[in-house]
C-alpha cells in the first residue's frame, strides 16, 4: 500500500482523492516534478526543487509550503513511510479547488499532492531505443513544467503504436526540439555533441542541464545548438535524457538503423561519467 | 448544496472526489463540454453531444456511456434533482484512472464528471465588453474541446489584470484566431461580417456554429475568413460568441474604443436573431 501526501495529511493511495473542482483536472492549472530516489536518497533534488519554483512563479501559484525545507521534509516523510527502496517522487501543485471559471479564484490555496512509484523495469532500453520523428504540436512555453501534457501524452502512444519507445519532436523549420518525456541529443556528422538551447521551445530537463555539467567538468564539450532533420539522419550517435531513464542510447530514427545500429563511444562516455555522478550523490 | 454525477454516482459536490491519479488532473488527458440550461432545458444540446463525440474520438478515449442517450437522461436526472433553473451543466470525461505513464493505460475505463453551476450575472456585459489582443500560445489542436487549458486560463486572466473581459489571441501572421473562452468577430470596414474558419487553430463554438446557421436563415452573411489585426483596428463593429454569454458585443479593443464606442446595428440584429433562436427552443 502507497500512502501519499495531499495538503498536509498522509494517506493511502486508494483514498487519496481531490475535489472535481481542481483547477488542476479543468484546466491543466498546475505544475509538477518528477524526482528519482535510490535506496531513499534523491537524486539531483536541488534542481527539482529550483525548477519547480520557477514553474509556480511562471504561472503565479504561490509558493505553497511553510518554508522552503518543506518540500524535503515531506519527501522524507513519504520515503520512511513507505517501502520502496527506488522509484520516483510525483509532485503535484495546481492553483487549488474553486467554483469553474478561467479567472484565477481570489481565496482558493493550492492543492498539493505527493505521491511515490516504484522504479519500472528499464533494463530492455539500455540496449538502445527506437524514435520516431513528429511535428511538436505543443504550445509556446514548453519551458513550465505544467501539466498541460495531452500533445506530450499522444507523442509518447503515437510512437509506441509505431513500436518506437519515443517521439521526437520538430518545430516548422525542422529543427528538433526534444522528446515527449525527454531532451533529445545527437553527436554530429562533424563529430559535435548538440541538443536544443534552453528556451521557450523546451523544457529545461534536470537530466540534461546535469548531463552537461558534469560533461563540461570532464572536459566534453556539449554545444547548446538546435539540429535540424538533415542533421540528425545524418548524424553519428544519438541518445536521450530524462530522469526517469537517466541518459539513454538511441539506435533507431524512424526505423532506420544509425551508423551500424549500435551504441556509440561518445554516448557510452556520457552514459558512464553521468552514472559516476549519480553514485557519488548515493556516497 | 448540488449534486453531481460521478461513474455512475450521484452525490453532493462536496464529496465529489477523484483520484490523484486521475489522467486528467495529470496529463489534462481529457475532454469537456459546458451546456447552458434556461428553466431546466438545455440549449444546443445535439451540437454539444456530437461535439463531444468528435473530442472523444480525436484523442482516442472510448464513449464512456451505454447508449447516446445516456448523457440526456443523466442530464435531466441532476436539473431534477437540483434546483438551479437556469445555469451551466459541466461535462468531464479523461481517460480513466492509471498508474501514471504518459502511454495510454490498458485496463482503465474513463471518468465521468457531469456537474451544474447556476447561471452568473452577465448583466454588466450586456452593453459591450473591452478586448485586449494577445498572442496565440496555445497547442495545434485546438480544434479538439481538451482540458490543456493553461494557455488560456493565463490569456483570461492576462485581460482581466487589463481591465479586459477577454483576451482575443493572434497567430503569427497577425490574424485573430479566436478569444480564449469565446470566438472573435467583426464587421469589416467594407461591411462584412468575418470570423475565422474552422480548422486546428480554433473551436467550433457551439454557438458560434449556431449563429453561422441562423444569419444564413435570416439571409445575413457571415465570411468564415480569418481577419488581420489591421482589419479589427479598422473595423466597423466588434462581438464575440460563447456558451456561457450568447452573442455580446465589444466595443473596445486594447484601450480605444471602436467607432463611437456603441453596439454596431448589425452586432444588435445578431444579437436579437439569436436570441429569438434560444427562445424557440424552450417553447
Amino acid at each position: 500500500m502507497t500512502i501519499c501526501y495531499i495538503n498536509g495529511k498522509y494517506m493511502p493511495k486508494i483514498e487519496s482523492k481531490i475535489s472535481i473542482e481542481d483547477r488542476g483536472l479543468n484546466f491543466s492549472d498546475g505544475i509538477y516534478e518528477v524526482i528519482r530516489f535510490k535506496n531513499k536518497k534523491l537524486l539531483n533534488f536541488e534542481d527539482h526543487q529550483i525548477r519547480l519554483e520557477r514553474s509556480l512563479h511562471e504561472i503565479k501559484i504561490n509558493f505553497p509550503f511553510a518554508s522552503k525545507k518543506s518540500v524535503k521534509i515531506i519527501i522524507s516523510n513519504l520515503l520512511k513511510i513507505n517501502s520502496y527502496e527506488n522509484g520516483f517522487v510525483y509532485l503535484q501543485i495546481t492553483r487549488g479547488t474553486a467554483t469553474r471559471n478561467h479567472l484565477f479564484p481570489k481565496f482558493s490555496k493550492p492543492n498539493v499532492i505527493l505521491s511515490l512509484y516504484p522504479e519500472p523495469n528499464l533494463s530492455n532500453l539500455s540496449k538502445g531505443v527506437s524514435i520516431i520523428l513528429t511535428d511538436d504540436m505543443r504550445w509556446k512555453r514548453c519551458d513550465i513544467k505544467s501539466v498541460s501534457l495531452l500533445p506530450n501524452v499522444l507523442g509518447k502512444q503515437f510512437a509506441h503504436e509505431n513500436g518506437c519507445y519515443e517521439s521526437w519532436q520538430m518545430d516548422k523549420e525542422q529543427y528538433i526540439t526534444e522528446g515527449t518525456t525527454s531532451n533529445a541529443f545527437i553527436v554530429s556528422g562533424a563529430g559535435k555533441i548538440k541538443t536544443h538551447p534552453l528556451n521557450n521551445k523546451i523544457l529545461g530537463g534536470v537530466t540534461r542541464n546535469t548531463l552537461l555539467r558534469v560533461a563540461k567538468k570532464k572536459k566534453i564539450r556539449i554545444e547548446e545548438k538546435a539540429f535540424s532533420l538533415k542533421e540528425l539522419i545524418n548524424c553519428e550517435e544519438a541518445f536521450l535524457t530524462s530522469t526517469t531513464v537517466g541518459v539513454l542510447p538511441v539506435i533507431k530514427i524512424n526505423n532506420k538503423k544509425i551508423k551500424s545500429g549500435k551504441i556509440g563511444n561518445k554516448t557510452k562516455i556520457l552514459i558512464e561519467i553521468y552514472n559516476e555522478f549519480l553514485k557519488n550523490q548515493l556516497i
